[in-house]
């Protein structure tokens, strides 16, 4: 049985973007766990969920976070699973912020950032991470892929009959 | 047996940096191997290399690049392995140019983006991925958090009696 | 017989402006083929269109992409045209990752790139280099110069009697 | 008795920039606790440090940390003594991504935040902070700051000598 | 009896974002007093405000101010009372000129910075201060902490309901 | 016969960087003309050079200058010739400055801008734009373009014998 | 009799800014002139203007530009009048691209550069200088100085009302 | 006789730079006064000054600062002359927040900024200023001029020769 996925988010103002990785896990079929939680106001609630992500059976965790976003940083200090961020644009510095404070980690504890605002490819990393060991995973992503080039080529034909 | 690794670089310029990559899955003890390879020099070799990365045993790719740093996102395009992208600091813009190239993907092709010449996290990042299905590496990853723990400590004991 | 011009944008969400190119080049009755085609999405498309677009009849190609814009250097690294970036802006920093994606390109491979969303120019620069084969064109441009430059003086006469 | 002052650092290469920090609260005769303590290397020591602080008679708690310098915003989340980060430069950005690291802290867990490497001025908000309920503590700061002045003017009149 | 806090603001057009940091100090009930009050346009009354705080009574000024934001720079200048600094977003660069004016301090001069627009923040450092010396503060600190962590909490309790 | 290429640098001091274009032109026998002229210290000599620069038979121009960089600008402003721009690094802001002030051109006038310090790409847009109509220059470019990727390649196949 | 200001702007639509300008110059009776006049589409238009400005009577001469702001430097090329620049906030980048094509001019040519958008102030600043030689016009600036100063107050006083 | 011009800095750190503009004003005749002064360690010399600047005869104030640079905006609010602003480059941010600090000047109270580090414009700025009701100083300046036009067809005249 294939490992879950948590996705932990800073506060629930975030959710509206963070939506689009868990709608993303589902189209997979990935068991996923949400939460709300902070490296700053639930520390403790935050690290121990790190700390026993792996023995409870998860194998990535998405973190979300905006401004000082701090919370992928505090979640991979307690676990060695892959831990993705997503820096959330907030209401000023235009997500400049979140994306340093997210990827510039010190040397021995990674964060694989993602872009600004960037849930749904958080989740297709998390599901390319599982699908190393899980070849029906490796072909559905195959399939997406196969999906996204032919609706590209769709739109493009279609644009070529509104042009002319 | 294992999944390998790749290490791809733009340029044999970046071997500094990048060393610090291969030496951290050389420790681990993770088949790897480095390529020069450019997404703009050798795009078919690339592409080709992306392409044929999952059947030829490959789990990861770790691409090294600086600038209008393109390889990871080109490398992606064609693979649905897990691509990690490690921004290079040239010699203007202090890396910006690059771990922007690199992190500010479109939805649907992720690159697990690292620090500006973070190489070591790039590796740890592939060898957390590839722990997943291999509890002897994520035993060694604990170890080595461990260590790294052990080690600040160690520092700081040492501090403490160089202060006072 | 004029070469022709492509226009490749990443998404067609870049339509409305990319427009002001494609109107730009009508106007001069340059002959234009419009496509929507992804570095990342479509990659392969994008590396034949390239590769055959000098056999094919093209001169100069523009492409428009926002984020982490490879478009103009993966098509760069296939053609020995002259290709021209456009720069989108996007949700997040102000399109200044797709300036620096598309501009600090690495030696060997140029991108001529216009400002963040210059879809004009692009199509104007694009012209200029065609008209260097093409006096009728030249001249052209020496009127929409001259007309631009009516255009100010016009409204500097307009606006002089409503200050006044 | 005055409540002591801890100085943490994520690193032991801060330490030539924090010695700014440590001379001047001795100069003040400040009872000061160095340690080397990462926010993701030992968050255990971390944060048991911080939840002990207060009642280990800590009044102020300064934290250097570079990159994506979340030290002093895990530091402030277990506690409620006032916490002061100092940015450190480091090899790439010139110091930007920790100044907004420790300073965009989300509402409810600030940190007071100083210059990048402004390690004097640290330990100078530090005393400012313990001053407020000692007297001779605030003494001490009006020489210092009579002393700054003077040494100014004394420069002027130094200069002016130069000059002419 | 508890010293007051002072909120100063570059002009009246602060005061929406202000009132987070009033509200806070109404909540912990600190006395506070709140001026308009301008390094520029009333230089003389800020010295003076800033000179004779400390014997009027005043333990902590804070000091919001937008674009080239001088005035908490300004205000340290003329005491030794710590003094708390938030760079106030306006109509261009999104606060980072007002961050960098007023975090980017002299040696000798800390101003205590906290995020842009982060006026609740800044309160709530203030009463951190005043808690040193104010046990039934400290207390009232530990009970809002306590209760933004259960608040979390019930926010992520809520949206579990929500989700499944 | 080919037309011929203008190299502009805004100084002197512009030369060692400047020289990576010039020798690249050379090795292509593309005729080219060099000059130190300034858009703010000769901008009569510049207009001048621009408004007759294509009757003297030049096909290109392209512009070196740092800072607020005007020079590309202001050239372009006097011919319908494609102008190329190269942002020059100066002592402070790392080239950020040189490149808006060159690629934000407003509509109607483009500069077609290359990375910064990128005087090698800026000869070879040049070329690419000239071998439109010769196709004995074509050929060369896909020759040097085989010969980037061969020494790619060899660069690899290197890499390999050294690690192993 | 005192000597003219000229206020130039690259386009008709910076002139609800620049009106802020054009206000406060009439506030203060000096005599203005107010073209759009562009660097790029009126080159001729442009220098005549700079080069005659000093024999047609103007002391100051105001230029309002966005993006690639090249039209203050152009005019200070052709004029040893000082010269004020507006940096245009226009819709990308927030006017740091203005900004820093404005400001940072070559040694030998300067442009005094004002805020982003600073409108007003830039007037204030051609009516300081203009008040070196009218003593009167000093008055005025003073008794605005003066104005500016109790309104700030009266606004503290209503604000003090308001608040209890 | 003309008015003096005034030249503060803020450490005498700043010397090597400021002597460019000390220079140039020595070379136009201009009688200059230089001091070290400090907006924040200073505070009362540096208000004294600027208010009393006019009636000492002085006609320009040129104010040098680096990191949070407030002393050209401290002055300005003390005084109707014209204040030009240096923002210095410091060890770190590369001087865009002395930049910043300097030229987003509120409403009300200008700061003509120039270049950072630009010293000697800042210089011919205020010399140009002067030169409003002084015709010899007007003089001089085209001259100046002239031989900088000069020494750039000079130094082209030479790169010809030295070319070919």
């Amino acid at each position: 049985m294939n490992k879950k996925v948590a996705i932990l988010m800073g506060s629930d103002s975030d959710l509206p973007i963070v939506n689009g990785a868990i709608s993303t896990l589902k189209e997979f079929g990935i068991s996923t766990q949400v939460h709300i939680m902070s490296a700053h106001r639930t520390p403790k609630e935050a690290s121990d969920f790190a700390t026993n992500a792996k023995s409870n059976g998860f194998g990535v965790i998405i973190c979300a976070a905006g401004k000082a976003a701090h919370l992928a940083g505090v979640i991979a200090a307690h676990t060695t699973l892959p831990v993705i961020g997503i820096p959330m644009k907030s209401n000023a510095l235009d997500g400049i912020d979140a994306l340093l404070s997210t990827v510039q980690m010190p040397k021995g504890i990674p964060v694989a950032t993602v872009a600004i605002d960037g849930a749904e490819n958080a989740a297709l990393l998390a599901i390319q991470i599982l699908a190393l060991s899980d070849e029906t995973l490796a072909l559905k992503l195959e399939e997406m892929r196969n999906k996204m080039t032919e609706d590209v080529k769709a739109k493009d034909k279609k644009l070529q009959s509104q042009l002319f």
